[in-house]
Formats: structure tokens, C-alpha cells, sequence
């Protein structure tokens, strides 16, 4: 592998992460990003650059053996122009399908999995029929562009629902009902073709609790039967197949009277995949990378029974208070404290249940401190 | 940590895993180095120079909230520059006590630790004497400098002494006796003081097999009574108490009719310990860090029940081949090929030592492929 170079649209968190997975496989990494301050340009190179910029992204791609994203709106004529260079890995059929609600419910469809009632808005008319044939609650979102509880109201009656569309612009949106579920489960996957042979593996399903819209913890293994746990990965199998799917990429699902009712998936690495660095053989980006240059993949399986992650949020928390307990592993991501971003997360693995909760409760206690 | 800069001397494999598993730590990392391929410059800034350059030295130190070394050979006039500007750990009592090695020997008998017979030659008197009073097979070794086998020779006889001795251009040596030893262990260890309260843990011990005077394997745990391993570690922390010592370091044995024979030590992270990479809940990198920022030490608890790591030497093998296995983990250094030369090692972890023998034998059988 010596002298490849991974090119990553983004230079994020999620691009930081994948290079310092990459580079003990002998890989070198560039980055296309419009700020300046992105915080992956520490361990590789950072082309600063705008989505619009085409002859910047064609010149970033002919620098590169193997293209990816971080960052899922990528546009599609930035597509084009790259892809006048070279293959673009995870596809356009995978982007283009997550990056629009409506698609992405209809695909979820099509695979026999099951989705919350949902209708398209595009008119007020359209909206009254959501209403009468959806029912509230509900949750109006915009069809695409939407991110950590971003783009979204939840609607509670009629006169609601005007003002949530008024107040997203009246953009294309998507209007699903509110699905009172027990748990939120995401399930973290990876297909690659190896020689022409398809490889599938789907890591341990784990369990998520979001604040203030944003992935807060997860745990795995998520606490539902083990039936549940088969389902999620059949449901992602299925998901790849149809996709012909290269990369690892994440599936949300709410779980409600024990069934799976998808939510979206993310074509890339994922934040609810981020307990993988520690709790793994091989994590997400590990894999990610594998998938996207035809190596054969990594295993999937836990390191320990048990394992958590917490997102560090709108704070850069004391390594010294936070290093106290010595099976917190830390993982910061170079950026500076703002409200409600994400600066970094902190893994732990246990092997009970019980050590978990502690570990957790430490986590939390410290990271909290600093809360902006 | 956000800010944090440390310094590394040497910006070799060492280097740049120390920087792989400080980023994460929201750390930052330069580099001081005579070479620009100098393989830790894809993870911070190098600052090429040469040792004897004092005031780029200081102009580095300047940059830097901690500095600290993976090449132990540093001149003495290049650590006065550092230390006029920040302190350098581990200190320089260690650095000076590991890089004689008839210090180091008598350091080792100053803390009940047991050495093979050895005596000082300066002289071709001094080599009669020693010949005499250690007897014959012994090994000629210059007293600083040598490292993978370089800088020593076997002695059989009186002849063959004089002859090892002019081949070492007559340097300070010294005569050690052969050990005929039953296995080979290493303890790597770590001590810190976190708020002025010492911290002290060691990794659990290993087995090492060298190849040409090069490492080739270690395996973890060592095959050894529980007794030896109890003994190893206590030797590590009286050695570490008695050097004040700040970091992690690692002592080689001899086991000999089940007796612990000090070998030498190495005051810096040690290619012995990489296993900790995959196979402890904190790899001895990070503990490094964590040490010289007198940060709270990580666990050295051992993640699996077995772990092995197979240097790559020589060659730099296909990554598609070596990935076959999804247990195999690869830690590649983006160093060309050499004889002889170190350009990665491969890790793996097993729940039994009969599995974790399988996974060896296919990590040598792929990485023997293409040795120059």
C-alpha cells in the first residue's frame, strides 16, 4: 500500500478519524474542504476549497487513488466533476438515495423493511393531505440537508404544521408520523468486493439516546431480544445488496412494540459507529478504508461484551479529570468548544453490564463540566 | 489538551506512533530529525537538523509544552540545548545509565537485579582479564551505540577476542559471559506522577524471539512461571522508583534455570511493547503521553487472553494479502524497503494460544513473501 492516497470530500472529525485508521495501513491522505480550519488537515493534506470549485476538485482527484466523502451533501455536479477522474466510493446511487427522505423511505420500502407512515410535502395542499392521512403527532422535515435535529419540527396539529413549513422555508419536505418507540437502535455495516467477491459483515447493533437532537450515547449491545439483533443485520445485507453497496455505511431504526421501523441511514461512517476504535477487532474507519480500496475486511466482532460511547458536545473537557478512570479512552478531534458542536467522544469497554453504567456515569460526569 | 505541542527527537516508526495515538488526545506533534523522509513527518511538523545543531535544537524546544525522545543515542550537548529551554523526560539520569552498558549493568546489580558475568574492556589487557575472570563463550559489545545486534560479537576464544575487539575499532567495550538462556522476556513499563502521587503499572509480560540480532516476535503472555512474571514486574518498579523514572521503558531478561538475568533496558517506548497497540485496553504510546504531560496512567490491562506481534523486516508486503486474515492487524511505518530495515509489524489477538499460533503462522507465511 505504500504511496496510495485516499482523497476525502470533508476534512471533519469523521475525515481525522479515517486517517488515523489509514495511515498504519501505509496510506496517505488529502482533503477537500472549504474551511481552512478543518480539523482532519492534522494528519494529511488539506485542499481548501469550494463545492463549486470544479477544477479544484478535478485537480484534488487526479492527486488521488481512491476518492470517498465524510460529508453526504456533497453536490451533485462536485460529483460530475470528480467523477471525470475517478470513481467516487461510496455511489452516487447510495448518496442519492440517503440524501433525499422521500427516496430514502421508498427504498426502505422496497427492501421489505418496515417505515413509519410518512407523505410528501410540497404544497400547502400537500400538507393538509399529509395532515388528514398521516395524523399528528408528526415531524416535518426537510427533504434533504438535514442533519443532527436540524431541518425538523415536530408538528402537533394543523395550525402547527403551517408554521413548522413556513419556518423551514417551505422547502421540499417530508412530513412522517411520530413514532412513540421504546429505543432507538442504529446498526453499523460494511460490504466490500474483494477480487470480485462480495464481503458483508454488520458490526454488534448498538443502542442510541439523542439530546437536543444530537446522538448523545451509545451502547452496545443494544438491549433488545436477540431477534431484533438478526433482523437489523439481515435489514442492512439487504440495504447493500440493493445499493451494491462499497464502504461502511449506518442504518437508524426506532423500535416500537418489537419491531424495526427505519429512520435513515448515513452513506459513510457513522457517530452511532464510533464505540467501534475500542470495542472492536477493527473499527468503522478501519473497515471503511478496506471496503473502499478492495482489501479484504477487517473483523467486525466486539473486543468486550460491552462497550459504550459518549459524544463530548459543546465542551474541550480536562484530559486530566477526564484520564482519571483508566479505561476511559479519550478521543478529541482538534476543534475549539462552540455551542452544541461536537469536539470529540469518549469510548469504554467493560465486561458487564454493570461496569458499563459505571464507566458511563464517570464519562458523563466529567464531560459535563464544561458544557457551553 | 487543546494547544498541547509535544516534541519528539528522532522521528522514526516511534515517533510517528506516539503521534497516532497523541492526536486523538487533542495533542500535536514536531519532529526532530537529520532526515527529511524521516517517517513520522506525516503525522506533525519535522524540523530537519542535525544533533550537533544547538540552536535549531532550542529554536524546537521553544515550540514545544513537552519534549521527549524515541531514539536514545541523543548526544549529551544536544540535551544541554533542549534542557536550557524544557525539561526533557525521561531524564537524563536514565538516558545515561541505559546508553553505557556497564552502567546499566551496575545499575541493574544496584537493585537486586541479577546480570550475567561481565567485566570492562579498555584495553587489551583489560580483555585478558576479563577473558579470564567470565571465561569463554562470551559477547564483545561496544559499551554505547549498538542496537539489533549491531556493535557486538560472539567470542569463542582468546583469539577470536582480540579479533572482535580490533573489529570494534577498539572502542569502550564490555566482556559479558553467554547466557545459555531458555527464553527471552521483556517488561515494558510505565511511571508517572499525576499531581505529585506516583503511578506505576507494567504491561504483562512478554516473550521475545530475534532473528539476525533484530526482534521477530513477541507473544503475550510469556511462557513462564507466574512466579518469573510477578518478579519481572517488580523489577520494573524498583528500576523506575530508583531513576525517578518519568515514561514508559522496558527491561530485556534472560531466563536462565528460571532465574530473571537483566539484559539491558531502553528508556523510550520499545518495539517489544507494540503489541499494546491492539492487545491492552492502553497502548504503551499512550501511556507515554500521558506520562510526560503527568496525566492520570491508562489501564495495562491485556485486552485478549493471547497477543503476538510478527515484525516486518526487509520488505514491504501486499496488503491485500495480509489482510486475508480479519484478525490480522497491520502497522505499516510508510518506510521503503531495506535489508534488514523495520517497516512495520503485525499484530494479533486470540482467546487461546492455539489459535493465536495459527494467526502467527499466517502472518509469517504472508510477510516472509517479499524479504529482500
Amino acid at each position: 500500500m505504500s504511496d496510495c492516497t485516499v482523497g476525502v470530500l470533508g476534512g471533519g472529525q469523521l475525515g481525522r478519524m479515517l486517517a488515523l485508521a489509514g495511515i498504519p495501513l501505509g496510506l496517505q491522505f488529502r482533503f477537500f474542504d472549504p474551511s481552512p480550519e478543518a480539523c482532519a488537515r492534522e494528519v494529511g493534506t488539506l485542499t481548501i476549497g469550494a463545492w463549486s470549485d470544479h477544477e479544484a476538485l478535478r485537480s484534488f482527484a487526479q492527486d488521488c487513488d481512491a476518492v470517498t466523502f465524510e460529508f453526504e451533501n456533497v453536490p451533485t455536479a462536485s460529483l460530475n466533476a470528480l467523477e471525470s477522474v475517478i470513481a467516487v466510493q461510496p455511489s452516487r446511487l447510495a448518496l442519492a438515495t440517503s440524501s433525499d427522505r422521500i427516496c430514502e423511505k421508498r427504498f426502505f420500502q422496497s427492501c421489505g423493511i418496515a417505515v413509519q407512515p410518512f407523505a410528501e410535502v410540497g404544497s400547502v395542499k400537500e400538507l393538509d393531505i399529509a395532515l388528514a392521512t398521516v395524523g399528528t403527532p408528526g415531524v416535518l422535515k426537510t427533504r434533504s440537508l438535514g442533519y443532527d435535529g436540524k431541518g425538523q419540527c415536530v408538528v402537533r396539529d394543523a395550525r402547527a404544521a403551517l408554521e413548522a413549513w413556513n419556518s423551514l422555508g417551505r422547502m421540499p419536505c417530508i412530513y412522517e408520523a411520530f413514532v412513540p418507540f421504546e429505543r432507538e437502535v442504529s446498526i453499523v455495516a460494511v460490504r466490500a468486493k474483494v477480487d470480485g467477491v462480495v464481503q458483508f459483515d454488520a458490526y454488534t447493533l448498538g443502542e442510541n439516546v439523542h439530546r437536543d437532537g444530537i446522538l448523545h450515547t451509545t451502547i452496545v449491545p443494544a438491549r433488545v431480544h436477540s431477534a431484533l439483533i438478526a433482523s437489523a443485520r439481515e435489514h442492512a445485507r439487504v440495504v447493500a445488496e440493493a445499493l451494491d453497496y462499497i464502504g461502511v455505511f449506518a442504518i437508524e431504526f426506532f423500535v416500537a412494540d418489537d419491531v424495526l421501523i427505519a429512520n435513515e441511514m448515513a452513506p459513510r461512517v457513522h457517530n452511532s459507529g464510533h464505540w467501534t476504535m475500542d470495542g472492536a477487532v477493527t473499527s468503522q474507519f478501519e473497515n471503511h478504508l478496506r471496503a473502499i480500496l478492495s482489501l479484504p475486511l477487517g473483523s467486525c466482532a466486539q473486543q468486550n461484551a460491552h462497550t459504550a460511547m459518549l459524544n463530548i458536545v459543546g465542551c474541550v473537557p480536562s484530559a486530566s479529570t477526564l484520564l482519571a478512570d483508566p479505561s476511559l479512552k479519550l478521543h478529541l478531534y482538534g476543534k475549539d468548544a462552540r455551542k452544541g458542536r461536537k469536539t470529540g467522544h469518549i469510548n469504554m469497554c467493560a465486561d458487564t453490564s454493570t461496569e458499563l453504567l459505571r464507566l458511563l456515569s464517570c464519562a458523563e460526569h466529567y464531560s459535563v463540566q464544561c458544557v457551553l
